[in-house]
């Protein structure tokens, strides 16, 4: 009897044990935020969101990043579970990189964030160009 | 004449000439998604959508930061506008830091992206251990 009504507790501890916490230290949530938000994880994911891609078509898509940071950010993205890689067999070699759905929903969540950002920019300069006068002024 | 008609597209012109393009290695939005998806950022702002802290309390609510790393961070985001610093004269001295409008706004985006994460932790722990029997096993 006693086990059973403990049950619901030991589901909710185990349950709390389970989901992430990126305010903690050694929380491995914290890596998974970082492979996501990275300055190409970002672009990398919000890319794939339209298309899957060839490691080329990625290296022209996302401006300025270079082919040992595209590979590494995809193998962090691939690791985690948000993408995954297609060889054929064909010559040249082909390699296609695509969402998988968990990586889709997180990836527009990135997305959302990036829009927020795109469309506010206006509001954002205007901010940046009030502190420099603010402080010129000083 | 010529100039009513041409209007509507100019203003089109001149809104995305404002609006920002995080693919653009050269436009001011791709700093300002760096300072907001930085692994301090982050921490940050989601901690100031729960209340106003000063620099100390935010030392510790975002575990693990350097008095360094905060300073920075909370600089780089009170310049792009996203909070207010205020001090009071009292001795010792008080400061405060809370969210404005537009950083309440970039903050619910990133904390419903964290949220996810910490969410979805164990579905990530599975791809990642899936990986890595599949890795063992070659």
């Amino acid at each position: 009897m006693a086990t059973t009504t403990k049950k619901p507790v030991l589901d909710r501890m185990m349950a709390s044990r389970h989901r992430g916490d990126v305010f903690a230290k050694t929380c491995p949530s914290r890596s998974v935020m970082e492979h996501v938000t990275s300055r190409w994880g970002v672009l990398i994911l919000v890319a794939l969101l339209e298309a899957t891609m060839r490691f080329s078509e990625l290296r022209r898509r996302v401006d300025g990043v270079s082919e040992k940071m595209l590979a590494q950010t995809l193998q962090a993205l691939e690791g985690d579970g948000f993408l995954v890689r297609e060889v054929y067999p064909v010559i040249p070699p082909r390699v296609d990189y695509s969402l998988t759905p968990l990586g889709r929903e997180v990836a527009k969540h990135v997305e959302a964030l990036a829009d927020w950002i795109e469309e506010n920019m206006p509001r954002v300069s205007k901010a940046r160009a009030a502190r420099a006068a603010a402080k010129a002024e000083r």
